[in-house]
Order: structure tokens, then C-alpha cells, then sequence
């Protein structure tokens, strides 16, 4: 064994994480505090799936885990962008409500407000176990990162894939997987099996960030939020997207064994579809056992990846007798990120067709960048081949597990979220959403929602260009009237009920089908407006950022900074981490 | 009992038709001649459906049958228009190799040529019992309507629901469905039962075709090719929308219970979700049970009432126990219709980007006019919950029935179809497509096909303008360089890889990555027109119309000329049915 290999086995107490369970499991009553998983794919369009209605998307799993359970054929993102949208899953709450803006760069100094609870913190309470792997993006520093935030493991990139370069190591003589599960105690091992240090096929990365090397690559981090010594280590950094798909799969299934017996909470927020940098090839990515296997190109390798892990989490519940004390819940971030053409995804039906040249995908409050594809599976309790197009949302999230896990949610705070068990376990078909008014926020108002949800009609106060946004146009504006559509009759947005042109909106005047709802909008958004108190970001004095040579601050995360942040890929652990005071201060458990 | 009552009751031996099977079902082994069900519904969208990712249709029972068989996520349309589609569905040719054009008026002349071979007369020489329920459109004279090719019974209207007015009696004090089987023994008393004979209510249509008043009033008509004295009734003109789908249902239910022990062949071209005239409300119908319960408005119950007729096949089926020995196939005949707006249907994702202002649903040859919702179910036989995007075609129906039918095809002619069951039975995921070139025509070009699927890529030689068409708008033509996608990663026909505009291909090199792709369908272009000799439609003289008194003939169908045709929606049957020439006329079963 290598110096490295017998380094830091010792401190780091994770080995019980991914070995299997070893007493049988008993039989818990199926209402009694559900494990739940929620699946969370990034930027990944509502007609990517095979379940709506792609041709081509191979994605088999996720495509029978809808089937098998109810398909939430209305189901609304919290944000159109991915932090925003993170911390209304998270938070049961608007994300301007909390505060948080639309997307965290990979060096921002703040985070989700510190004075949040997220559902990990709820779930906690009644004592479950709590893991994420993917992408956490609600702030790097470690007082943000998932350990700190109810956690009890995290491995993932910390925010979006395309934040930063990384490596492909290639498929060349190395396995498809790892022979059995990857040994998070001897991280050396790990990569040796895989192939890891082909230095020939490195790339050296791109530094970014404003200068703070750390944001230029991006890292693999893990968490154990147990080990009170070295809670983070830095996996990879730039990590190597061949196998990333791997570890993921290692890790929550060994979770999965782990916790079989105890009720847990697994949240899988996907880095795929999102894109990657340009140094990646068509701006995806996937690892070798998927790469150029299906018909769609590499966004639909990435896409049957990520349909791997889904399929090797099922059977690893199944195996653990746990089907029936597992609700699945699915949905995405936001929008396809339509600029980005094949490598962006699909916003099926969902087209925008009165946008005209407006990006209606990811960035918008068009239909295309919220409303996103989603289900709800659990064995025995949710009518399987079954579907709802009541109106949920990511927010309902947060109350909706409370409520299973017998939490009671904060009275102190304005919730948005909306508990959607009743939804979920209706077996007539009577079951009605509770949002009478789901609002979107983003896109183009600073003073309000942007849009509404009522009942069959979606109103637009403002609407704006999405990302990509357009050369020489302004925010569209519906001052008069808001743009006014029917979306159970026409979810493609094509038939305005309103003057799609603003500037003829002076003369119009609605007849008696929509004047009712014209109102009904007109009140709710003053009362929306009423309750409404921003949140603040909370980034606290007393955790010291790296100080540079030059008197700035470093906040990225950075393996080594005497080696610019890029360790080649190895490990920075135990020994052998780097013991620069940005390190040192991962280790906050306690600042929770 | 009235004196109409009595009526007609002897003459036409239907009871048998309608009466539960007696003796309990002996079990077939299940590939040994089994039943076919073929689900095809009249302008669907590829969007339209629950399965496909409509957020708000309501198809539960279609839904159910697609998850729990195989969805064929490629499966293309004969024909972007109705005659021509279902000319390509029960012959497995071409259209236009066959020779029928698009659309037949309800006062054509002529039909499917009567030397075109269909499916019901191949599965006849099997044994099979034959049904068809709905929209035949493949000629309206008694030559060619479907006792006379092949169908041992129909009920339906014989072309689209538009082709002239109808009534809709009203939901008032009617049961909302017969309380048993419709007794078509005893006309009077079902229509008693239903309340169709309420004066007040009933319109009394408009006449249209040229002339010709049965072609203003849609016929209801029922065969029973056993009849040799009366095998074609017009059970109604104008018929009565508020009951058809009922009539549908008992009909179809009743044929199966008939037929149980025996192989059947039941074609259910539903009318819906065509749209209707312009007297009908909002250009769609649905019975008392259906309208005015979904979200999706009047095309939404529409959609639901054909569902609903689908949830009783299946119940029938199974109540039957021969679910193991039934395969079902469903599909639509061609796209949407765009231009009919919320009424005209939802073409999904296949939203003809880069068509720009051209209509891309019915009547063109763009994926929106051509590529449709299909699926295959057959218990046992067909893995559930699968999906293939494999290319299939309407055309395929006729080879695969055959093959399971165990009846070799006609060797004199020339078949566009291939079977596609080991695409169906495949549970390996690796069954191929048969078509390594499957053309498309119509639309544009009137010297060769419009377009061709080859693999991933469809190329365009000219693309047309969808109906509605394009004021002052030519037909796009690619003279030079096809236009063309690679439709595995891009279904939306957003991204094409060759000048999307005409003009511009003189200056077009293609790289070598489509360079072979082009020469591949050039010379499968080339073969394909070397094989094509246009079919010629039948009219033979020997059948006379009836003679107007300003020396003009009638084909129109008519239950009373001598009230032009308007028999306030009453049966004209037995004794009581009109004595003319064209009714004597549709005597012609021996003319097969």
C-alpha cells in the first residue's frame, strides 16, 4: 500500500456510509416517515423524457418509475433559474423571498441565508438520514455547503458544470465501472482502479472567476458532515467527468444499503443535462459506458446516464424491501437552455408560440422556462399509470415531506409552498391543487411577480427574454392588460386572450369571460405584493476568506493554491490536503 | 309496438351481431391467429395525448394501453391528408401508388380502386370475423364502402365529420346512454330511448356537394355484408352527434362479445378528433356524457369521449379473457389541423422550426403532418411499459396482420409496407427498422415523393404549405441540395444541416458528415420513382347514379331524395327505406 493509500483512511468515518446493511430489514408501516428521494435533473427541457413524448430519448427508468406512479403533468419549477430554483425546493419558499438570486457564480462570497431551514433541516427533526449528491449550487463556502445546511453527506460539484473546466479522461483501457463500489476511505485505490492519472490526456483548465483560480476549475467535493476534523475534502479538482457517473451511482446506492433500515431523505440533484464548458465535447458530458450509445447525441448519452442511476437507485430500494417506504418525486430545475440548440434540450409542446423571437426555455417565465416534467412514484400508495394536471410546484416540496415526516413546518416565515400529499395520494381523480395563485418571479419584474398561475389561465405582467436574452430589445411590458392565456387549452401559449402587442393594449377592452380574471389577478398580485418582504443574503464577518498576496479575498474552492487549484485530478485529503485557511475553514458543522 | 317498430326487424339478421358470446371461451394459443383491434383516430396530434405529454388531455384508458404495451415514438402517417392515409393503411402501398389522392368529397364519384387488395380481405381468408366503426373515406358509393371490401359489418360516418351538417339533439332529460346494447333489430326503440326524435331541437342542415343534397347532411350508415337483400342502411340523416359515440361503443363491444371464440379484425377509425361544419359548437363534439368535463374544452371531451370508447374495448376484451390473444394498434391518420386553432389539436414537439410561417400539421409533409402518437399492446406478447423509435408506418399494418394472420401478400404488386412485428415482440431493445428508405408524398410535388426518413435524417426535395396553406405564398422547393435534419437529435426540425433556403444552396458544400447521406437518398430517390407506377381509381360504368331531372347524376348518399334528403335524423330501413336507384343500388355485395 502507497503512502497516499494509507493516508487519511482512518480519519475520515465514512466507511459505514456505503457498506450494505447487515440486519434484515423489518417491515415499516408505509405512512410512517417515508424515506423519500427526490430526482432533480438540471436544465432539462419538458419534452426530454420519454414519458412526454420524446422519440428518441432512451430513458427507460425514469420513463417506468413515471409510469408506474402518477405523472404531475403540471408541475412548476420555483425559479427559471438553477439557484434560485434550488432554494425554493429547498426552502418551500419564493427565491426572492429568501433572498437568493438567480445563479451563484462558483466564487460568490454568500450563499442560501443562513437563517433558512431547508428540508434536510426538517427531515432532520424526525431523525432522518440526509445525503445529496450533484449539484448543491447555494453557495461553495463551506457555512453553505450541504453539511452545514442538514446534510449528512454530500458528494457533487457544487454548482453548474459548465462553471469551470474539467477533464475527460477517456475511455480507452479503462473498465465501464468500478468492480463493486467505490472505498471513499482509500480515495487512491479508487482512482488507480479507474485510470484517473492519465496525464497524457489531461488539460491543464482554464482559470475564470475574476482571477480566483479555484472558480476556474471545477471541483469533486465530499462531505461527511459526521467527521467533526475534515467534514470536506476536495475530491478532484479539475474533476473528470468520464466517471463521474459512477461515483455518483456508488454513492446513493451504498446510502441506499446503509439507511435501508432508518427512514432517509436522498436528494439527487442531477449535474446533468445542464451543459458543460466549451472544453468539453458538444458541450455534454457522459462517461464511457454511455457515450455515443444513443440516438440523441451526447445530450442524450448525458440523459441515459443520469437514467442509470435512476435505474440502478430502483433496484437498490427494491432490493432493500424498501419499495413501499419510498416516495420517488421527480422534476427539473428550469427550463431547457434553448440558446445552447441540440445540447440544450426540449421544451416540447411547450413553445411559446405568441414569444415570437423571445427565448421561451430556461431564464424565462414563459412556459418553456418553468413549467417542467415531473412524477410521483411509491409502491402501494400512489395509483400507478396514473396522472395530475392540478398545479404543484417545487415549492410544495418542502411541505409536502414535512408533512409525511410528521414535521411541523416554522410558523415564523411565509411559506409558498403548498403540502401536495393529497395530490399524490388520490386515487379518484378529485384531488384539487391548493395554489388558487402560484406567481413567478424572474425574467423581468424587480418590483413583483412576473407572471401567474390561476386555475386554467396564465397571466403575464411582464415577460423577458430568457438567457441568451436578444440584441436590441427591451423587457416586454403588458402595463394595461396583462397577456392573458388558457393553458389548459392551449399550454403551447399560442392564443392570447389579451393583445399579445403591448401597445395595443390601450384598447382593449375584455369581455365577461376573462374581465373576472383580470381582476381576480389584479387583487391576488397586490396581496402577493403585501406579504412580500425581501430576504437578505447572509455572508458573516467572522469567516475569513484567503487572503491574497495582492489584499483581495479568495472564496472558490480550491484544492491547492500553491498549485494554482489544479491538483490533476488527485485527491487533496487527510495528510495530504492543503492547509490553507480557506480548508481549515470547511470545517464549520457547528456554525449550523 | 308501432307499426315502424315492427318494421325491418326480420329482414336484417343483426341480432346475432350484438348478442353475448354463449358458450365460455376455449383458450387460444396466443400467436395462433389473434385478434387485431386498430385504434385510429382521426386528425390527432402527436401532442394530443396523455402518453405523448399533453399537460391536460384527459386519455386515461389510451394512456393506460400505451404504458402498458410498446410506444412507437416513430411511427409515420401514409398520407398527410385522410383518403389517402387510409387508402395506405388498409392496402400497405403508397397512395398515390394505389391512386387515390388526398381527400374524397362525400359526392365522389369513385374509391379505393376495386382491384387494391385490403387488410380486412386478406384477414377474411383466414377466417377472421371483420368490423369497422367510424370514418371509412375511402369511397361513399355502395362498391366501395366496406361491405365490399372486406368488412363483414359497419357503422360509421363514411368520410370526415365536416362534410356536411349534423344535429345535436341536446343533453336534457336523455339518459346519458342506453341503459343495454343498442338493439339495431329495433330501430325506433333505440331512438325512442335516446330521445332523437325531438323536432324542436333538430336543425335542419345545409346542403353543400355541388349540388348534391346528401352531400350536405351526414349519413349514418350500418352494413352487415351477410345481408344480401339490405347489407347498407342509412340509419340517420342528418345524423345526431349527442349519441353517436354511444352507438360506437355498443357497437364495437357487441362485436367483440360476438366474436370472442373466433379471430376478429376490428378497425375503429374514429371520427373524433376531426373537426366538425361550422354548425356544430366550437368546431368539435362530444355526447352528453362527455362535454363540458375535461379541462381541454370541446377538442378535450372529444378526446375523452373516444377514450372512454377505448376504456370498454379493453373491459370487453378482458371481460372476455382474450386478452392474450388481442393485439392492439393505435395511431392517428395524419397531424393536426393547425389552422382550426385550439379545435385543430396539439402537434406536440414536432413544431417545424425551421418552417417558419408554413403550416407543419395536416396536409404536409413535415413531421408535425406525418409523424404520430402509435403504440402496440398485446398482453403476453408485448413487453410493457417499452418503448421503440424505431420507423413504422401506417403501411406496415397490412404486412404484419398478414404475417400473424398467416396469409402470404398479393406477389402482383409492389408493398411500401414492411412487417413490423419483430419490432413489436422485441423485448431486447435491438429489432431494427425494415425501412432503410420510407418516402413521404403529397404536399408539393406531384413527380416524386416530397421528402424521405432515412436512419436518423429527413430530407425535404420541396416542402408544401400544410392545408390552410399560404396567400400569395409559392411552394417551397430545394432544387439543388434537399433540405435536411437529423431528426434523432432534433425532432423540432429546428437545426438544419443543409440551407434552409432555396436560394442559397448553389453556393452549399456539404462536409463529408452528410455529403454520403445525400448521395444515399439520391439514388434511393432515383430507385424508388424507377418502381412507381401511379395507380388509376375505378369508376365502373356499370353502376348508375341516380339521374337528376336536369340530366346530372347523384353519388352522394341520400336516405330520401324525395326530401332532399333531410330525414330529420329518422332510420330509412326495411320497408320504410327509400326505393330509388341509389339506394337499390347499394345492393352490390356481389360486385367484391
Amino acid at each position: 500500500m502507497s503512502q497516499r493509500r494509507s493516508l487519511a483512511v482512518a480519519a475520515f468515518a465514512v466507511a459505514a456510509l456505503l457498506c450494505p446493511a447487515t440486519a434484515a430489514t423489518a417491515k415499516r408501516d408505509p405512512m410512517d416517515k417515508p424515506n423519500v428521494i427526490m430526482l432533480f435533473v438540471d436544465d432539462l427541457g419538458y419534452g426530454d423524457l420519454g414519458f412526454n413524448g420524446h422519440p428518441t430519448t432512451h430513458t427507460p427508468n425514469i420513463d417506468k418509475l413515471a409510469w408506474g406512479g402518477k405523472v404531475l403533468s403540471s408541475w412548476y419549477s420555483g425559479c427559471p433559474v438553477c439557484s434560485g430554483s434550488r432554494a425554493a425546493l429547498m426552502t418551500g419558499r419564493q427565491f426572492n423571498r429568501v433572498g437568493v438570486p438567480g445563479v451563484f457564480g462558483p466564487d460568490v462570497t454568500t450563499g442560501l441565508p443562513l437563517n433558512e431551514t431547508t428540508i434536510a433541516n426538517q427531515v432532520k427533526k424526525a431523525g432522518y438520514a440526509t445525503a445529496i449528491m450533484g449539484k448543491w449550487h447555494l453557495g461553495q463556502r463551506a457555512m453553505f455547503l450541504p453539511a452545514a445546511r442538514g446534510f449528512d453527506y454530500y458528494l457533487g460539484i457544487p454548482y453548474s458544470d459548465d462553471m469551470g473546466s474539467a477533464r475527460a479522461t477517456g475511455c480507452g483501457s479503462e473498465p465501464d465501472k468500478p468492480a463493486g463500489r467505490i472505498n471513499i476511505e482509500d480515495n487512491t485505490l479508487m482512482y488507480e482502479e479507474l485510470g484517473f492519472y492519465n496525464a497524457a490526456t489531461q488539460g491543464a483548465g482554464t482559470a475564470r472567476g475574476g482571477g480566483d483560480p479555484g472558480a476556474g476549475l471545477l471541483p469533486l467535493v465530499f462531505q461527511d458532515a459526521a467527521n467533526t476534523t475534515h467534514p470536506t475534502i476536495v475530491l478532484e479538482q479539475p474533476l473528470d467527468f468520464t466517471y463521474l457517473a459512477h461515483k455518483y451511482n456508488e454513492y446513493v446506492t451504498g446510502f441506499i444499503a446503509k439507511h435501508a433500515a432508518a427512514p432517509f431523505f436522498l436528494y439527487m440533484p442531477f449535474s446533468h443535462v445542464h451543459t458543460t464548458a466549451g472544453d468539453q465535447p458538444d458541450e455534454q458530458y457522459a462517461g464511457c459506458s454511455f457515450i455515443n450509445t444513443t440516438k440523441r447525441g451526447r445530450f442524450g448519452d448525458a440523459l441515459a446516464e443520469a437514467d442509470w442511476i435512476v435505474g440502478n437507485v430502483v433496484a437498490e430500494v427494491k432490493s432493500n424491501n424498501i419499495s413501499g417506504n419510498t416516495l420517488y418525486l421527480f422534476t427539473g430545475d428550469n427550463g431547457p437552455w434553448m440558446v445552447k440548440g441540440k445540447s440544450g434540450g426540449s421544451e416540447g409542446l411547450l413553445t411559446g408560440v405568441t414569444a415570437g423571437y423571445w427565448n421561451t426555455g430556461k431564464g424565462s417565465t414563459w412556459e418553456g422556462g418553468m413549467h417542467e416534467a415531473g412524477f410521483a412514484h411509491w409502491e402501494g400508495q400512489i395509483e400507478p399509470m396514473s396522472r395530475s394536471s392540478e398545479v404543484v410546484s417545487s415549492m410544495d416540496v418542502f411541505p409536502t415531506v414535512s408533512k409525511l415526516a410528521g414535521v411541523a413546518l416554522p410558523t415564523d416565515r411565509v411559506y409558498d409552498g403548498r403540502d401536495m400529499s393529497a395530490i399524490l395520494l388520490d386515487s379518484t381523480g378529485t384531488a384539487k391543487s391548493l395554489h388558487e395563485f402560484l406567481f413567478f418571479y424572474g425574467g423581468c419584474s424587480a418590483n413583483g411577480p412576473s407572471a401567474v398561475r390561476y386555475g386554467a389561465y396564465k397571466a403575464y405582467w411582464c415577460t423577458g427574454p430568457g438567457l441568451g436574452g436578444c440584441a436590441g430589445c427591451n423587457k416586454k411590458q403588458y402595463p394595461t392588460t396583462p397577456l392573458l392565456f388558457n393553458l389548459w387549452e392551449d399550454p403551447s401559449e399560442a392564443y392570447p386572450l389579451t393583445p399579445a402587442d403591448p401597445n395595443a393594449t390601450a384598447a382593449f377592452k375584455p369581455g365577461p369571460d376573462i374581465a373576472p380574471v383580470l381582476e381576480a389577478i389584479a387583487k391576488a398580485q397586490a396581496d402577493e405584493i403585501a406579504t412580500f418582504t425581501k430576504g437578505h443574503l447572509v455572508s458573516p464577518a467572522n469567516l475569513p476568506a484567503e487572503k491574497q498576496p495582492d489584499g483581495s479575498y479568495k472564496y472558490a474552492i480550491c484544492c491547492d493554491r500553491s498549485k494554482g487549484c489544479d491538483c490533476d485530478g488527485k485527491p487533496r485529503s487527510g495528510a495530504d490536503k492543503p492547509q490553507g485557511p480557506w480548508f481549515a475553514n470547511l470545517d464549520v458543522r457547528d456554525d449550523l
